[in-house]
């Protein structure tokens, strides 16, 4: 048998009929093996969402992604054709609380997460010694009210100069300036550390706290300029008690913003994640 | 052995040094012994909580009581000693949804829910046949927006000439006036459909479909004059995906409802949830 | 546009190349809008299952079944092609214990459960009142020591008159000889009170309060003559403490039952579940 | 206001009446300020457990323990007087798989687990680095089936000399031999990969996988001689699917191993876990 790689096909378009036939066609004639294959029909909205993983013989996919790059202009479609193996560039920012580096290079170093992770930035130098015993480049970006606009200037630039294709917010903990939002839409992920849209903005453990509630959570979202309010890739809970005061909040929570940022970043690696409008199509 | 019975006694007030060893010693001096005990002390607001378990020799309560007056001054306590078997008479109150009705009654015939049921209350006639299965009373009390005020002025009278001792809105759907909230402080029980505070007011469900949220909830809180905002008693949330439609939301959030407000009133019926401002301690 | 009428393919077949491509087409051919699409590959076992809901023209079904047929011979397909909003007959068989009935009863009743119940039958007169409450009519099959040939002879007889397509085993505490598990293949539908494989048999609330396990849970499987051994269709657990006893794992774990079963059967009703050897493919 | 110090106390002993009043007698005689207070009655076994913490002034723990000797021969007491801010030392045990190790480093590191730790041990090198950059003294002792007598004796005589008082197996994937167990009995904490008693032993993932469960786990347990049969401590699950294959399950599982070791581990530390028979009571 000849060498055969895989690829993922991603496709979003105006709903109607006979999609499936038609891409399906493209994939077989192509001597495409599907192994893993997702739909969505969002009937509402009346539109289509799929991801499919398929293998090619050698050289296949050039030829298929220009015949499909016909088809997709008849029905309208937003597609990617991607090796299943690729490992998108993440650059990942913090601040000073290290429990979302640190599970997140964990599971990188596992190979849970595929991905380079070309530099780690920081507005502090707190966690440069977990960069470094992981191996990656640590660059400092001081943030103060004063440099503020100069800094974002100069964290956009190292985010182009490092090719950076995905930028992970792992409790940065500073609200991006809209052009960064803007230039890198859909690809800023955060991990706000309550489950939204409850508790947007600061100290969301102590708003929980105040307001007595029994489950706390954290939410992984897509950055977009209006603050916590882009669409929303996972969401998890962890149940609380009484005797629980802010500090053990805070404990638990850090556990469910792990899980919820390494899911959801998973996912987004994976190219599970379509967007339509405000709202996310996961196809986990 | 003589014969004993159960007790239970719940207690709130300031904390200070001793208040165990006071409390122990005069149920120790009743020949009361401890089968179940639970504290809290809220360090921040320096109260103390309890609830404990205990039997006592037969007609050892009166005289308890009695000392334990004395001591409930002197430390200031808000406290209550009440049979561990009791029975409170709860009024259910419905409108046209009997998911949580036929689950609370389910629960309540198996000996789950310790409770007396006078009356089930309605501004519909819909669920009048649930009622008849149960053998239990049903009374339809319409509310339309010319006839609110006179409504609900009988209800608050049907409730007193029925006795009950709380009430239960199982998704009744009408907002409670001011007057009715107050004479049943802390013995109206609502289950809101989604995870208090987010998506507070009409059609939560709606809400968090727009919004995108990836796990619903519902709530189960005493009933203030402010929509959805008094203590809440119980929540719990359940995973949505992209392709659950608004109808699902509903269908799933069903199952939510039950628990949460199954829970919630049970922790009620057994003493288990003390207030202390707008937060409960629930020694579950 | 003229009335439409929607299907549900499933398939299940030795997996190849081009499968999708040309269901698809001949879906497409029959004019197909395809609304839901799920498809897996046991890449070990070498095996594709699917399941696709489509809407097709008046009476375009019958062609298409055809057509199907010559593929389905083709690749050796096991298929089927039902309706959309078929409604199965479902016979529910008890023995005492109310709560998984009146749970089943009352999601039918909400149009959760998409089924016909033409009978409940039990060994026991007990749940008779419940059924008279639904309306349904309730058959009482004794089962002795001595008898116990006799009534599963008389059952097998009552679930062919009744035309049964499923039968739910809703905690009918009794095992089921092989002629009936045989003839029923893959359509009596059971709920045991254990996270199976923990905890076969009697007393498995039991079982789990002497281990002393931290959460105990439900499984909905398919009956085979292999006691609680057959496919697993779905399981939960729920969280218990070291002040539970037995008396309180039944509790809590009849929660667990009425979900697992009701999502279990809600799968089975709807064609979401594959078989393969001893395992389930759900396409929830 | 004199300097107060923090202290736990737990017992265990034959239920009986006045035992509260007893204890707290003593305490609030010692100027003892309860801030924490836990009990549990086993009706069944007839035995009283409790935890309570609270503060003494300057020096009064010798008194207390010298009075609280007396009563505890009286009542037959087990029980341990222990400084709230103790930190045990704690000896991690690792074979290949980083995932367990990392988590609790990390949870150490950043307060959540207090205790020391003299030493992480393997039977390989492979963690060493890890070790190395949470500044932590690694260990060697290779295991083979030859010198595994002389192996065992010698992590004894570490054991002793590094003065450990718990051994945590985080994932160390050999069977300690009965001495050792006996020596460091409910002192040694495994994590098991599975939930118990489902799937003991090697390669469960696989056991898991091949039995199609619906949900996989695992159990932090005290170690006894018989193999993955100790108290528990505490077990959690997590959903699997049909299209997750063993890797996936080996991915998933870690999440649950992580937080089921950290809970199970902190519950220890903090003296919140008493046993009684093969079961364990979590005050947590």
């Amino acid at each position: 048998m000849t060498e055969r790689t895989e690829f993922r096909l991603t496709v979003s378009c105006p709903d109607q009929m006979g999609i499936v036939a038609r891409v399906a066609r493209l994939i077989a004639d192509a001597q495409g093996w599907i192994t893993e294959a997702a739909q969505h029909t969002d009937t509402e909205a009346r539109w289509f969402f799929m991801r499919w993983v398929f293998s090619l013989p050698q050289g296949g996919d050039a030829d298929l992604a220009h015949r499909f790059e016909a088809l997709a202009g008849e029905l309208n479609m937003q597609w990617s054709l991607t090796r299943a193996d690729a490992r998108p560039r993440v650059v990942i920012m913090v601040s000073k609380e290290p429990h979302c580096l640190t599970d997140v290079l964990a599971r990188w170093k596992s190979g849970e997460l595929p991905m380079e992770i070309p530099a780690i930035v920081s507005n502090h130098r707190l966690l440069e010694e977990i960069a470094a015993c992981y191996g990656i480049p640590f660059e400092h970006i001081p943030v103060t009210a004063e440099t503020r606009d100069e800094a974002f200037l100069r964290l956009q630039q190292r985010l182009r100069a490092l090719e950076a294709e995905t930028v992970v917010l792992a409790r940065y903990m500073q609200i991006l300036p809209p052009t960064l939002c803007t230039e890198f839409e859909q690809r800023v992920i955060n991990i706000h550390h309550s489950f939204l849209p409850s508790f947007v903005g600061a100290r969301p453990y102590h708003q929980a706290f105040a307001r007595g509630v029994k489950l706390i959570g954290a939410t992984c979202h897509y950055v977009t300029e209006d603050l916590d309010a882009g669409p929303i890739i996972e969401q998890d809970v962890v149940r609380i008690r009484h005797d629980d005061q802010v500090a053990d909040l805070v404990r638990k929570g850090r556990d469910v913003e792990r899980w919820v940022l390494a899911r959801g970043l998973r996912y987004h690696l994976e190219g599970r994640v379509l967007t339509h409008g405000n709202k996310t199509i996961v196809f986990d």
